[in-house]
């Protein structure tokens, strides 16, 4: 009789499923993470917390492929082509932002999952305008076009309409006129204060989030930072919300808008500073960042363990750096080396490049060297290459190769690379993503997923502006396919 | 009714199946692989072929997960500590081979199968002494002990015992006596002749290669090569089989001898020289070795679809030469800057060095540059560069230096990196290895695989010499978990 207990229950529990199971979707990126950061990361925590070498991440538990990253012209993506493939499921140029490669808008699954009755959100550590974020809801041929992404993204374009429920991350510069300070506008427009007239609730400040309702009024809008949020590294001067607090407040917040609808919610999570330490060449920040991703992690994964309706993916955009975790044909590299370093090197040299020349010498030796990098044997050499610096640039290339030579590390590059990146995924159904993928692949499963229609969207924005501001590429004579270096 | 067919069906499927089903296993290494060498290889087919961006390689197809390859003593393994992992399921110090992290010989998992009664081989582009072989068959403190390495791998030392049925490869030096020409013995044993002796029929050439019957006697040796078979981009002046040759070949022969037994057969498969390439930081020669590795992929995948027991693992013990496919913080990279390359530059570099000085000059420009390498409009600074080299290093540096400025890519070592490398896999159960692995996990699963003991051999093998020639390291002062560089 076995057999026949087991084919009823099977007709059963199919039967108890609605036609339309109410679906959550976390999405999240670790913008400029390739394999190499995902090993040093591991090395490090496993090294610095003597755990053993079985130590998994937890990124490591969730691995199931990875993703190639490529735009449509450059086997080296940019953030904003590669966020486009993720919203979007195309490729485009880079720079381009909910824009196709022949720079006309296409709506993107964020969009379509709003219209659909989804609550959505974007919870990032850079400008909430920058590249990954503004790919989920704003459209213009260059990602420079801040001031117009920011209007976008708000909602104050009434032809696109307002598709984002939840914002919390740094550029609060974008949204303030040009006539105030701090402000990087191109314009005098205070979004700010059209945001708040069109419904909007704004947080600023640390206790401001803190005091924000689980119950909290949609739309709502957190800038806890001008620019960028701070490094991980860096919270100790800044009195700045983490990304895991403001994942798990979004979450609430989101779970509880949603929970008498028969839609859930679609939220990009973004480890955006990864991307921004390895820019820098900075290991030791990126690392921290890497690990601050973690903890967002599992604040994602114990959410999905209490709400099994929703799903996970999370994968990079790119890989940024080029870090080799090995140089001059030794057989070591040394995470440890990084365990001292107590600030960012992106906020020790804006130290010194902010100070005069004559106090330069001074700040080198008795702070940037030995405290903030960790350094206990400085030696003349290191500190008059660091002290030359008269750029960013020079002052961040001469503090990673500080530890870099020490750790048997080499970077690459300043800027990203073209290396497949991992893929990491939890949640029913998530499985369908195993194996290596092409990026666009990963867009099109988190649109198939949500249900919702790109093309009715794309249909209906075909005609708004994308370039309100002076824009110089002719997006008809790019020559997309064109790989040659000849 | 439907479902009570069903059971029936399935009763009578799993009474069918014998209690221990005869399997086949082929491991497969594709050495000194890291994940930038996969995307760079695929960029480069599909530029050159002019495939869709979506153009999967036969291993994108395949990919199952991540191995974490650090070894016992250091963050970055060298080959001998990165496949003891994967013949015996530990980790032991770099340089050794069959022995544990205190010098103490352990079992593999070839050995316990052969003794089980599976035919057992091993195919390979080194030397077939080199580690990644040699950590199958073989017990000594360190890697360059190549002549006792030899005599182990013949089954000359009857302590060990004969644990191969097949040997493909190179490195016939070390089986030829140092009186003769081109040896690389350390002694005047001529193992050839012994091993003839003993019952190996022994093939030398492609002749002899191709005459090999399929139910040719075991044991069988092949050795075509004096050193490391060349690389495939050599083999215009190289009349020597090819690894997909050499693998479908040795397949065919273990199904043949296999075929009448309870047990199948259990061989190793390596594309050694995809490591060579990338310690010698030369692309064009690396991507080459890969797309060779494909097709081995390919000879192993039919092989699997025609023989059902049959399952195919592949991995690298390491990456090597920290290829960052990015440079100076421009976005691109270029894979077809290496279409016009028709020499490995060891090759070519070797061809430099043994020239008088007076014909160097002529050779560099007329050969090296415009012909080895492909460049069409050749500078006096990379001539000069390449022209100023007095040992093979130097020519290696400004040969791949020559190319990888245009191509926008650059290296990070001649050596090894730590970062993780990709997992593939073909075959019933083999999903069990996704996700991300520590290697010892992989080493495991293929002995659970062939469900052998190899604490049987280790315990067999306890008092054999691993030591017989001079070795300077003192295992029991050596310290493994020292990772400080202070």
């Amino acid at each position: 009789m076995k057999f026949s207990i087991l084919y009823f229950a099977t007709l059963l529990s199919v039967s108890a499923l609605p036609a339309n199971p109410k679906k959550n979707l976390i999405f999240m990126v670790s913008d400029g993470f390739g394999p190499a950061s995902e090993t040093a990361a591991r090395d490090y925590i496993q090294q610095s917390s003597k755990f053993p070498e079985t130590y998994m991440t937890d990124l490591d538990k969730l691995l199931i492929g990875s993703s190639r990253t490529r735009s449509a012209d450059s086997f080296v993506t940019d953030s904003a082509a590669g966020a486009v493939v993720f919203a979007s499921g195309v490729k485009t140029y880079n720079l381009a932002l909910g824009v196709d490669r022949d720079g006309k808008p296409i709506g993107t699954n964020m969009e379509a999952a709003h219209r659909l009755g989804y609550k959505t959100g974007v919870v990032v550590k850079s400008r909430i305008t920058d590249a990954t974020p503004a790919a989920f809801a704003s459209h213009v041929l260059e990602r420079g076009m801040g001031s117009l992404i920011a209007e976008q993204m708000a909602g104050l374009v009434p032809a696109i309409g307002r598709n984002l429920d939840l914002m919390f991350g740094g550029g609060k510069c974008m949204f303030m006129p040009n006539t105030t300070t701090g402000s990087c506008r191109a314009d005098t427009l205070d979004v700010i204060s059209e945001m708040s007239s069109s419904g909007w609730s704004i947080s600023q400040t640390r206790d401001e989030f803190n005091n924000i309702p689980v119950d909290a009024k949609l739309p709502i809008a957190g800038m806890y930072a001008l620019d960028n949020v701070p490094y991980s590294i860096d919270y100790p001067v800044n009195n700045v919300p983490s990304l895991p607090e403001m994942a798990k407040k979004a979450l609430s917040i989101l779970a509880e808008a949603s929970k008498d609808s028969e839609h859930g919610f679609y939220v990009l999570i973004e480890g955006s500073r990864i991307d921004h330490a390895g820019h820098d060449n900075d290991l030791g920040t990126h690392i921290r960042e890497i690990i601050e991703y973690y903890e967002t992690i599992r604040v994602v994964s114990e959410f999905i363990d209490a709400n099994p309706n929703t799903v996970m993916v999370s994968t990079s955009d790119h890989e940024t750096g080029g870090l080799g975790l090995g140089r001059d044909n030794k057989y070591v590299y040394y995470p440890l080396t990084y365990q001292n370093q107590t600030k960012s090197i992106e906020q020790s040299c804006l130290g010194l490049l902010n100070l005069p020349l004559s106090q330069r010498g001074a700040y080198v030796t008795e702070q940037m060297l030995p405290v903030h990098l960790g350094i206990s044997n400085v030696t003349e050499s290191v500190a008059s290459a660091v002290l030359a610096s008269t750029i960013k640039s020079q002052c961040l290339l001469s503090m990673s190769a500080a530890l870099s030579r020490d750790s048997n590390i080499l970077w690459s590059t300043l800027g990203h690379t073209g290396v497949d990146v991992n893929l990491y995924a939890k949640g029913a159904t998530t499985e369908q993503l195993s194996g290596c993928h092409e990026n666009t692949d990963i867009g099109k499963w988190l649109t198939n997923y949500l249900n919702v229609n790109i093309d009715a969207v794309t249909k209906d924005i075909a005609n708004i502006s994308v370039a309100q501001y002076p824009y110089t590429r002719n997006p008809s004579t790019f020559v997309y396919e064109n790989y040659s270096h000849e």
